[in-house]
């Protein structure tokens, strides 16, 4: 086995990348509240009112991206507080969250929304709402200036002190906090509200640039020298910068197979990066892989059960995001995936054992033809699924055993891996 | 902040510990077959055929442990097969893997087995069953030697090359496993058995010292050097040393917790290693924990919901271990663990907003109060749940944020972790 090369050659900065990337593709939803500025009378805008107690924004790594955050809400903030001092009812126009609002396009490779909006006005009715739309933005403002974070747990809780404004359940300050992203057309990371859930290990030919948030020293995280653990991804990934010579990126179902590659350092000899996903993959997870894919133009292969589970909800939540949160899709999806395996072909091909499908797995399967736009997109995918639903067989990733331990690194995957042009899309 | 100290003053050898530690401390299940060695006359030992390839057990990190087991496996797979060629019935006795053959033993500390055994002779009924067992040990034997691992799920898939000795169902090839672990008194992970799930992340003032696999070389992972991220612990940790200047052990359910304290450094000034159970700990997690604990007499504390299933399922598991696997229980308990919190208490001494007890909340409290051994043989534990019940309530980690979302590291856990006494048992 060839020693493993120190990751070093190619170098990004995610602040540099961020700073260079058009205004535009920060959110294809618009940015700013359109019904404030073109309905009414211009306002009066007062900075100085809106802003009182300026923060420097490159006082921490990435301060730039959280900097524009704070900048938006202030400004927005500051157009409704100017409504209100000229006597007039001010408006919020969020986009419609549902899967009657989205669109699958293929160029862009995820589910888009489409324009549809609802409007909050301020009202006798709605001034609940109102209020804690703004407490939730101002909470948002906090978090980004003092470098904090909340779960959505946590901002429920703090909600307890905002006397008549608090929420009674958590569903409630969610579905508020869902509006707020959707308004800013920004991710629920980028307004410092974090995730309950993490997952994602990583093992290989990697190495991951954080800060400590104390000393603002730099902290290079080499993948290479985890021996049989890993390097686990954080809630929040906005802030990373990476360096690698990998040749691509191996994401794989089960925490069991990831962790005999990584005993194995399978990433040696592939020259690859390995990301355990842990069953469907989180937002974390996800932003993760699609940043470190995204800076050094890296191919990613999926690598799972071959099962409707393992095909439309980890691999296409992967690729193209989920349905019910079109809003963040442009940034939860992984456009550059696509799957090595195990597919239905790979069962006759390399002879593997199966287990006969469920009632669930056949429910799963037609559904995904029926209405997925996805699989309604691609036509290999179409007849990947329509023949596993006719030989009637799921296939797990473990299944390669059969022909011995290490038949997956030592056969199947170089098999697969040289030949990515057949992968699934 | 204090900046963090390196953690170097202590230091020790899993590899000297292990060898220091005496034989009979490596299972109360009795090492070795006893019907077989007590039995019949006593067999000719032919340590040539039973080895036919000595191998160097000194040859990797570790090897000791491990080979240990290989030689075991080769000492008892030898009486089995004089027995057969002395025409004898060979026989196989494995402890009765029940909860009805199960003690809590408060000196010990974790749910111990009483002696009840179940027996296996080879018979034309049993002869699958036989087959399979000594084929899983040839499969264990195989593992050690050659350094590899392989899940339950993997081990299934082999044995479709057992000819007429595969099994038909996972099930099946899991219940054979555990008989051989309990067979040998040993953890699966020591035969090279390793569990499907991962779990449990780490960060603060730890090293972990693990070796490359394929180079011998020393690998130091320093868990002060992961930013926002951390270390994920291994499927298996057997082979890990540490070193740590950590003053204890800190223990969180959510990862959203887990993440607000990495992310403020939060070990740093309290001098400790985090470590996110993410749930009911794993395996995997509770050795961790165990090993780290036990190397250097570390304190464990334990923070978590306070509801109960944060108490009789998740610090349960942790401290004692489970019902269901209480052969194992020795290696995955964490004795040295005590309860920070969250305890019914604090509710009413931090004035902490709760939700209601559900339904299964209560029956879980209700069962823990009539039927674990554990609850029952600690006065507190018992007092703590009536309080629960009595209450009516539960309550969240996060709750603490209606004071501030740094309440908890500012005022909480300082003041609890000033009386470290009052901790539950």
């Amino acid at each position: 086995m060839a020693p493993a090369k120190k990751p070093t050659r190619k170098k990004t900065s995610s602040r540099k990348k961020k700073a260079a990337k058009p205004a535009a593709a920060q959110g294809e939803l618009g940015f700013g509240a359109p019904a404030a500025k073109a309905k009414g009378p211009a306002p009066v805008v007062d900075p100085v009112a809106a802003t009182p107690a300026p923060v420097p924004e490159q006082s921490r790594p990435g301060g730039a991206a959280f900097g524009k955050v704070a900048r938006r809400i202030r400004s927005e903030s500051n157009i409704i507080r100017q409504k209100i001092l000229l006597g007039e009812k001010p408006v919020m126009k969020f986009p419609l969250r549902s899967l009657s609002n989205v669109t699958y396009n293929a160029s862009t490779g995820y589910f888009k929304m489409k324009g549809k909006k609802k409007e909050r006005t301020l009202t006798v009715n709605t001034v609940k709402t109102f209020a804690q739309t703004l407490k939730m933005m101002a909470l948002s403002k906090e978090l980004v200036e003092t470098d904090d974070i909340a779960t959505k747990r946590e901002a429920y809780y703090v909600s307890k002190n905002w006397a008549e404004a608090r929420f009674k359940e958590q569903p409630e300050s969610d579905t508020v906090m869902e509006d707020v992203e959707a308004f800013f057309g920004v991710n629920r990371e980028q307004l410092g509200f974090v995730p309950e859930e993490k997952g994602g290990d990583v093992a290989g030919r990697l190495i991951v640039i954080d800060h400590d948030r104390d000393t603002g020293e730099e902290l290079r995280i080499d993948c290479t020298r985890f021996g049989s653990g890993a390097y686990s991804i954080p809630i929040s990934v906005e802030e990373l910068a990476f360096e690698t010579d990998a040749r691509f990126i191996l994401c794989i179902e089960t925490a069991g197979m990831f962790q005999r590659l990584v005993k194995h350092n399978y990433w040696k000899k592939a020259e690859c990066i390995l990301i355990s996903l842990g069953g469907v993959p989180t937002r974390a997870c996800r932003r993760f892989v699609r940043r470190l894919a995204d800076s050094h133009g890296l191919p990613v292969y999926v690598f799972v059960d071959g099962d409707p589970y393992g095909f439309s909800n980890i691999y296409r939540t992967l690729k193209v995001g989920s349905g019910n949160a079109a809003h963040l899709n442009e940034y939860f999806c992984v456009p550059q995936a696509h799957l090595l395996g195990i597919t239905p072909q790979d069962i006759i091909d390399y002879d593997l054992p199966t287990h006969p499908l469920k009632e669930v797995d056949i429910k799963r399967a037609k559904d995904a033809l029926k209405n997925d736009p996805f699989i309604q997109h691609h036509k290999p995918w179409q007849k990947a699924i329509q023949q596993l639903i006719k030989m009637g067989v799921r296939v797990e990733q473990q299944s390669l055993a059969k022909h011995g331990l290490n038949y997956v690194m030592e056969e199947y995957l170089p098999n697969k891996l040289a030949n990515t042009k057949a992968f699934l899309p």
